[in-house]
């Protein structure tokens, strides 16, 4: 990540000052020729504590929105304030960097992009594991021909534990929630679309996520049109922390992206040797994939070069949860809709 | 493997001079109390060579059968004389080690189960992954409750090459010929029954195997009759040698069976750290399961113990196979009959 | 590393904007309640860059060391101008940072510690490795009890490659200037001072090294007080990188502290598996424990808690590299003088 | 592993039905075209229920050694009777495999070698771990060049836990004892010979060992005729069971040779993600490399090829384990009298 030059500063405004919020304003604090100015929040409190921390100002949605020295928008908000934000943002010509999901609704995401296309402005989706330097380094090689041709993806993808069951009834489903980032991952590393998707799923660890309709480990499969395969399971708790990996297997070899340790100790006792649990959760795994991001964004802008996770990309992976939930509903393999 | 005392002697036949018949005489030869007296192979100097190697007779399949001597007969010649063979040892009360499958149709095999049982003799059918030290130990931890209850499955099974596609044609298809060692090992670690199975695939390393009829890649969900689920992928050409992993995620922990490597190297040069790729192929990799189990067929007989890997086994992973051979054909999820 | 409320604001000086001044500034800048002032460098328009990125101003060390207001400094010029600052430093009343070694001359070294401890001044010296989290993880770990009794420390120590040999020829000699670290390593880990120490070695990369009096690779080995052993094996030049490795073997079992990578990609290729290569160099290797050392700096000043590395450990060190540079041209064993 | 066709058969005495000698009489017995004619023990129970087990007779030294059919003796007793016995069977033609140490004191050991020559008979000594898959493709791969020129070696050799006092008497010391297998692999691997070796030690495990004039700990430090390092690293007890790896770094990159595990099985837990210790002793972990040398032995034998490990690399390891005996007896550095 390099810092250019940039002439003019950015202002921001943030929306949300839970902890990706406030994840993305100190990486926000970072970037020269850009200042947070506005942080936004229903909690008060909260926003005012972040925009303290930051030399900012706690305002509210239409404050922000008003001023038109605010050029970008940074929307880490809950997720059914996102579809409207990006549409007012877009309206005052601000740009964008929101959370995943666009919405829960596909119509809604799909409005937005729409939206953003009409006002001509950038807007990036925070798809951040593409940015981890490992899942990055990945791609890279794999670009780089360096196992010849895709042609299976394994992902793996296990939270820790699960939410409360109140954030669960709200999420939209498993699917949306939890694997929408791992169904931009398979897009992504494939570079392929699906053709059809199968999603089968049990509620183990708490029936009470059962009762909210909704369960906590998944199966998905998804073959590409031009015929790649991609497995992907979830659950949403792995007694040993936070489980991020997926292989990829070419023509020539395989790809592998591990779990990020906290340290490199390795200790042998009588009964085992053993290393440390992957890091405990998103926001330490993906630090690097967070700052990494943001720095992306504002490059883009300043730039005038394209993101790399954009609204398309958002609706797309919305797409792909719709059909993996309808699959599971119905215990059938659904046919995707139009590819690219 | 201990080896116990044992009184008299078993005289073996083993049927098929081939690879894996040559492993299993030369591990029987190393049995005590167990003495190979027949090699059978309508190849006649395939057979006349191992048998001179291990100091046994070359003769044909019905000279072996009614020598009234022959206490046991180990079955590694061609599918398609399994089954007969099977029905004839058993007629005999001769005890029988089978390759699988038992037979590409469900229903012949269906028949020989019940011709065993009938005879009561000891039929085991050659599931050697169970008696690989690696996998057995995750068993042997699974059932000691060290991660608690099984709920996820990741079966990796990938083969070095595509065998000619002569083999192909003859083979059963994937699901028979390959898949079957990965059903039987999704039975034994989940310890339950498969409810539905999802299998999709493609043809991506050779389409005269897409003309034979056959897939060389597939992607195979199943859920058990106790909601939980296994993903297993396979492939005909992994480029960096035999892949034989799975993992096993329980509501406590996780357990990983990993590749073996032939030696324990680690290279440093300028652009990577490098170790060893996995045992080659089958010969190698289940080089000590093949001993094992071997050895616990011949402590079975002669402990008058059960039988790991039973014919029932054997019945089970075809009907998966089949299962699973059908969701791909008719791109649907398949629900499986009766446990059984 | 905890960023605490402080009430008042430190002024800092930083002596020195080369590769190391430019880390510790950067660092200083995001600690909370900390100014960097002044940067301070005979290369002037280095020190204005350096002092322009982080709003400070570039004067002379006598300006610097003047204002009273400053009131900290780091100093990380060249190792001739340690000792005149630390005492310049201290005689103004400022707190000091000072990178390794604090002389090359063992009695200003002392001279320093003992100006230091007149002043009253804290004094913390730059062995940022026990600041590495895996390095400080095993520390822990080993004062924790893990493996019971510490018995046999083994330090594996490589640069990726020899620097130019003009600073090789003011350098101090290998002992002083790259194994410096490695004794305070072994201070801190065994926790015990040296009874004799044993060092030898080779030119093996260079003649040019031979001709400027040195060495690039040595094999040292302490044995302590109590006891035990310690082996160090360092080399000027590793072709695959940074190689910064330890294993502390105790009673009760082993610790071992690993490399570092870039990214946790495993790539399986027809003739090997590999993973990355160690990062590259100290500044890669150790960017967490620059910063984890920096901030614990301020947070003894400010909090009048003791530092972890002090001046008297820099004499101990400096102490060790004499010792072996002794034993390594007499071909002999040295008895170290007085321990604590 | 591959047994060429051989004419005649070779009669074998194995001398000593301890745990080595029974290993020993197993490998031979899989041999094509050699017979274990005699086994030879003090302890005649021993004897014969080692012999019967292989079809062979139980005698004494004197008839085993009389019986001119007898091509080669297989010597396994204690070392006091290892000199005796390769003398005796020198003189008598017989080809002869010997266990380490060739004899306790150098002179004799000298004697041993010279009628070996004398006799004009193959004389291989057990240093079995040049026949370990891994140490050995360690050796190939360096020979191929694959890390440019050797430059240093580092060695970690500890047991899993000390051998009675009562042995450790009888020993000849740690150096003779245990570290002459690391000398042999320092030789070998370094392909050159000591000009200087240090020596230190410590007995930190049993206070029994001490009074026994024995350490429990060692690290030594060799540089050989051509400046290259070695670091060796011993002890009788590590918790975690037999450690056996080293290190060699090369001008081009650096070759490990790691421990080997029982099993492939990775477990993660809420604590951490671990796998097997190394295998428990020399037995389990030098499988493959006693059957590898034997095999290497009778080859030698009856190809009329020259055996790896020769009565003069068991000679120049037991002038290092002097030396380093000396050196640290005196606590200085020794310098070694001839090289090659």
């Amino acid at each position: 990540m390099t810092d250019h030059e940039r002439g003019a500063q950015i202002d921001v405004a943030v929306f949300g000052a839970g902890r990706i919020g406030r994840i993305h304003a100190a990486n926000l604090a970072r970037q020269r020729g850009v200042r947070l100015k506005y942080v936004v929040d229903v909690d008060r409190a909260a926003a005012s504590a972040l925009a303290a921390q930051h030399g900012a100002q706690a305002v509210d949605a239409d404050a922000a929105l008003a001023d038109g020295a605010v050029g970008a928008t940074v929307i880490c908000s809950s997720t059914d304030t996102h579809a409207d934000l990006i549409e007012r943002s877009a309206a005052q010509g601000k740009h964008v960097f929101c959370e995943k999901p666009v919405d829960l609704a596909i119509d809604r995401a799909r409005g937005c992009a729409q939206a953003v296309e009409r006002a001509g402005v950038v807007c990036m989706i925070g798809f951040q594991r593409r940015f981890d330097p490992t899942f990055a380094a990945v791609k890279a090689r794999l670009d780089a021909g360096e196992i010849g041709t895709p042609e299976m993806l394994v992902v793996t993808s296990r939270d820790p534990g699960a939410p409360p069951v109140e954030y669960i009834r709200r999420s939209g489903g498993i699917f949306k929630d939890m694997l929408i980032h791992d169904f931009d991952i398979f897009r992504w590393i494939l570079d392929d679309e699906a053709d059809t998707v199968h999603a089968t799923g049990s509620c183990l660890t708490d029936p009470a996520i059962l009762d909210a309709g909704d369960i906590d480990c998944t199966a998905v499969t998804i073959r590409t049109k031009r015929g790649r395969l991609c497995q992907i399971n979830t659950t949403r708790r792995a007694a040993y922390g936070y489980d991020q990996r997926f292989e990829v297997l070419g023509s020539g070899g395989m790809l592998q992206a591990g779990n990020v340790r906290p340290t490199e100790v390795t200790a042998y006792s009588a009964r085992a040797v053993s290393t440390d649990v992957p890091e405990p959760f998103f926001l330490e795994r993906y630090r690097a994939a967070y700052a990494n991001e943001i720095a992306h964004f504002f490059e883009a802008i300043t730039g005038g070069t394209p993101v790399r996770t954009t609204i398309a990309d958002g609706v797309k992976a919305l797409e792909l949860a719709e059909a993996a939930s309808l699959s599971w509903r119905e215990g059938r393999t659904v046919r995707v809709g139009c590819g690219a």
